[in-house]
C-alpha cells in the first residue's frame, strides 16, 4: 500500500453513518473516495457525498456513493481533500488539479475540513508550489500583464498547447511566488479577490481543521492550530 | 430626441481619432454606440472599439466599428457606459443589464471612464437599485442562504422562470440594500469579493471620471470628485 492510499483510508475513518461528506479531488483524495465506496458497498455505510469536480463526481457515481449537489444539502459535515502545500501555520495552497473553485465552495460550506497529504507538502512558508488563480478568459491577457508587472511570474496553464478550461469554463494562471511569509497571505488574497476577472485563487486560509500526513512509519494526524 | 439619445451623442464627442474605446452596454450606451457608428461611416472616425457584452458586440459589428478584444489591446483610452445609480461621492451600481463582469473588466483597464445617465440615477446614497452579484451556479443556493442570513434580501434573477445566464454562464443574485452609506461600500465590496462562488458584483467604486447627465435643458457634464 502506498502512502497516498494509507492516508486516504485513514481519513475515511473520520466518516460515520449519516454524514454529508465533501469529496475532494486529486491523487490522494482518490483513495479516500475509493475507501468510502468500499465501505458503502461492504459495510452499508450511509452517507451523502458532495463532489468538488466533475472527475470526482464520475468516480463517486461509479462507486454508487449517493451524491447531492452542495446546493441540495443544508450543510456539509466534513470535507476531505488534498492540498499542494501546507505552511507551518496551516495555511494552504490548493488547485494543482485545477478544481480549486468547487473545492473552495464546498470547503467554505463545511463544518470541518481534513486535508490529506504526504510529508513533502508540509513547508515552513508557502510559495514553492505555484499559486493557481482561476480567471475569466475575457481580460486574462490583461491580468497576465498585471501579474508580470507585480513580479508574480505568471504562467497561463496549458494542455496540449491550449489554455486549460476549468469545470466552469475559465482559465488558470499559475503565479510563482517562491516563498511568501504567512503574514503576507491575507493581503495577497484580498488583492487577488478584488481584481475584476479573478474568479478564485488557490490560497485556502483559515480553513483546515485537521491534517493527516502520510509518513513511512504510518499516517500522522495533526490538529491545525493557526498562529497566523 | 429623447434624453438617453442626447447624452449618448454628447458622450460620443469625447471620442477622437486614434482612440481605443470601451463600448458600454444598456439602453443609454446603445445611443452612444449608434452615434460612433454614424461617425465611423460618415466622418471616417478612426477608432477601435472594445465591447463589454455579446449584445454590444453584435450592435457594433453591424455598424462596422472596428473591434478588438480587451486582450488584443495594450490599454483602453476611454470607456463610455451607463450606470444604474450614482451616489453623491460618485460611487456606482451597475449590472441591471447583467453585463457587470465584462463592464468591470473593461472599465478597470481604461485610462478614463465616462458614465451616461438620466438624472433619476443620481442619488445621495446607493441602494434603492438592487445590487447585482454574479455567482457561479454551483453553490449559488448556499450564497442565497448566506445573503438571507445577512438580511440583504437576495433574489435570484430569473427570465421566463429560469435563472438568467450571464455571458460567462453564471447566475445573478440581486441584493436589496435599500440605502447604504458610501462609507460602508468598500467593506461590503471586500466581503463580497472574498466569498467563494462570487465572481463579481455591481459596486463600481472609484472608477468613474466624468458623468454626463441627461436633463430637460440639455446634457450636463460633471467631473467626478470623490470625497468617499
Amino acid at each position: 500500500m502506498n502512502l497516498k492510499q494509507m492516508v486516504g483510508i485513514e481519513a475515511a475513518k473520520h466518516v460515520t453513518d449519516g454524514m454529508i461528506v465533501g469529496l475532494g479531488t486529486g491523487s490522494t483524495a482518490y483513495y479516500m473516495v475509493e475507501e468510502l465506496g468500499r465501505r458503502v458497498k461492504e459495510e452499508q455505510l450511509d452517507i451523502i457525498g458532495v463532489t468538488t469536480s466533475n472527475a470526482t463526481e464520475q468516480q463517486a457515481r461509479a462507486l454508487n456513493i449517493p451524491l447531492k449537489s452542495v446546493d441540495e444539502v443544508s450543510h456539509v459535515d466534513l470535507t476531505i481533500d488534498g492540498a499542494d502545500e501546507i505552511s507551518s501555520n496551516f495555511q494552504g495552497i490548493k488547485g494543482g488539479g485545477a478544481a480549486l473553485l468547487f473545492e473552495k465552495i464546498v470547503a467554505s460550506n463545511s463544518n470541518k475540513n481534513i486535508w490529506i497529504v504526504d510529508e513533502s507538502k508540509l513547508v515552513e512558508n508557502l510559495g514553492a508550489f505555484p499559486l493557481p488563480v482561476e480567471v475569466i478568459p475575457y481580460g486574462s491577457q490583461q491580468l497576465l500583464n498585471l501579474f508580470e508587472e507585480n513580479e508574480l511570474q505568471p504562467k497561463l496553464r496549458l494542455i496540449d498547447g491550449e489554455s486549460i478550461k476549468t469545470d466552469s469554463g475559465n482559465y488558470i494562471i499559475d503565479l510563482h511566488l517562491e516563498s511568501i511569509d504567512d503574514s503576507a497571505l491575507k493581503p495577497l488574497s484580498s488583492w487577488l479577490n478584488a481584481l475584476p476577472g479573478v474568479v478564485e485563487h488557490g490560497l485556502f486560509l483559515d480553513i483546515v481543521d485537521t491534517v493527516i500526513v502520510g509518513r513511512e512509519k504510518g499516517p500522522e494526524t495533526i490538529g491545525a492550530i493557526r498562529r497566523g
